[in-house]
């Protein structure tokens, strides 16, 4: 497995590779991976011929009181677990590379970017955008893989892909969650054993929403007061948002019908999570 | 020449020349192709395997009150021009090619867009950076071409190229000039024959502010105040604005030393006019 820092030679291979006809599977990250990244890894593995993972904290997408300066950084270990996975280069820039001084252009999703977490995390969804956009432009990826975890970040993508003609195709590929159903993320290692507990209600109240759903209730209003309730007994979770929304547009639904998103988002402590099921698909 | 009209069809032809490692020459055009833009052209028949030009009248880069309406339509003499030039493909997609509804991706380059042109133009250059970084996508070019007169739109894309990782080489061409020293335009073609001398002011003043720079005027304010003066004396002639600045950052100069670019703007009529000269270079 190669490790790659520099631009310009990430973009020598991603061209001498596209000459040859090859593929290119990319999985872009910020590192601290857990078995969700290694569901990505694995199915760019099986899709293409040439898998890279990039590994940066895009300073970007936090706002100033978040946790940039605590997100876990554990390369040594991340760099093992892509070499064990069959990843054949890891782009591992550091942050003058990405952004020079005199760094000047954004790229912007309207409307999709306001939403949900957008509304709690002002200029997250700028950051993501603008930092995905120059990694395809580095690693020139046939396919580009991400998880419904982060499903506005998804949509997001996707929109910004189509939006802007990138010749990458998105592949959003199912929430990993541990055997209690906490959906997995990096984040995860932030909360003490007993925030871990109460954390467990939010993949919970989405369970049981489904079960509501299920049974016929299609007022979303009926399922968003259920899960708040669930999430509302729990004395360390404090719940940002609970919403049904169309999973193109994340529009609100005010009834459940078709392919909809049931997403939420919660701070455990000080540690934010978010989690989703998608309805109807 | 091939002309084609859908972004799918002219990317397989850019995927196609990419894998055979041939270089792909770009102008992007609104059409109404002048000389300037034929000198464009001749230099990507110079430097490249294959050269495309494309016709695209963008309305992001309208502002409301603006001419999109009556941008010169000439479709197939602008056609006839290219063949003739030995241009290989000629890119003419429609309205909702380029923006099919639900459009929402923009591509923003903070701190250089606001200024000068873009004072008076509010979002004129995020409509331009936004269809060029579409048409960097669409057509992959190895080298694109842009007119000098247009000169805060070249800094702004070679920007946006360079901050977005887009493997593309920015060439910015020397301004063409009428026999009488007015810059080559699309936007001549309104000019009334009386507009039309008083326009003539425009390239005047400047020539005028390089003779007083040579003989070694210092003090940006004095060449200023000899370019309004100049241009104030025209009946016709209502200046936006005439500014020094670096060439780089757009930043207006105090004193004219190194490189740096002497612009304006002015309306002739109803006809908004653009002309600069790069002193020092």
């Amino acid at each position: 497995m190669k490790i790659v820092c520099g631009i310009k030679q990430m973009q020598e291979i991603s061209g001498k590779l596209r000459v040859c006809g090859k593929g290119i599977g990319f999985v872009p990250t910020m590192g601290a991976l857990h078995a969700g990244h290694l569901s990505l890894i694995a199915q760019a593995r099986r899709d293409c011929d040439f898998v890279v993972v990039s590994i940066f904290i895009n300073p970007l997408q936090f706002g100033p009181q978040e946790d940039f300066k605590n997100y876990p950084r554990v390369f040594k270990q991340d760099a093992a677990i892509c070499r064990k996975a069959g990843v054949d280069c890891l782009f591992y820039p550091g942050f003058l590379e990405m952004y020079p001084q005199e760094y000047k252009t954004y790229v912007i999703v309207e409307g999709l970017s306001d939403k949900l977490c957008g509304k709690f995390r002002p200029g997250h969804f700028r950051g993501v955008a603008t930092v995905v956009a120059k990694l395809f432009n580095i690693v020139s990826p046939s396919i580009a893989y991400f998880g419904q975890k982060d499903a506005q970040q998804a949509v997001i993508i996707r929109k910004m892909a189509t939006d802007l003609n990138l010749p990458v195709r998105i592949k959003v590929m199912p929430t990993l969650r541990e055997q209690d159903g906490l959906a997995m993320s990096s984040r995860n290692r932030y909360l003490t054993p007993e925030q871990r507990q109460d954390a467990l209600s939010l993949s919970l109240s989405l369970k049981l929403a489904r079960a509501l759903v299920k049974s016929g209730v299609k007022d979303s209003s009926k399922v968003i007061i259920a899960i708040r309730q669930l999430l509302g007994s729990k004395q360390k979770v404090k719940i940002e948002y609970v919403s049904i929304v169309n999973v193109d547009t994340l529009e609100p639904l005010k009834k459940i019908f078709g392919k909809c998103l049931i997403c939420l988002a919660a701070r455990v402590g000080k540690t934010r999570l978010i989690d989703n099921i998608l309805i109807g698909s």
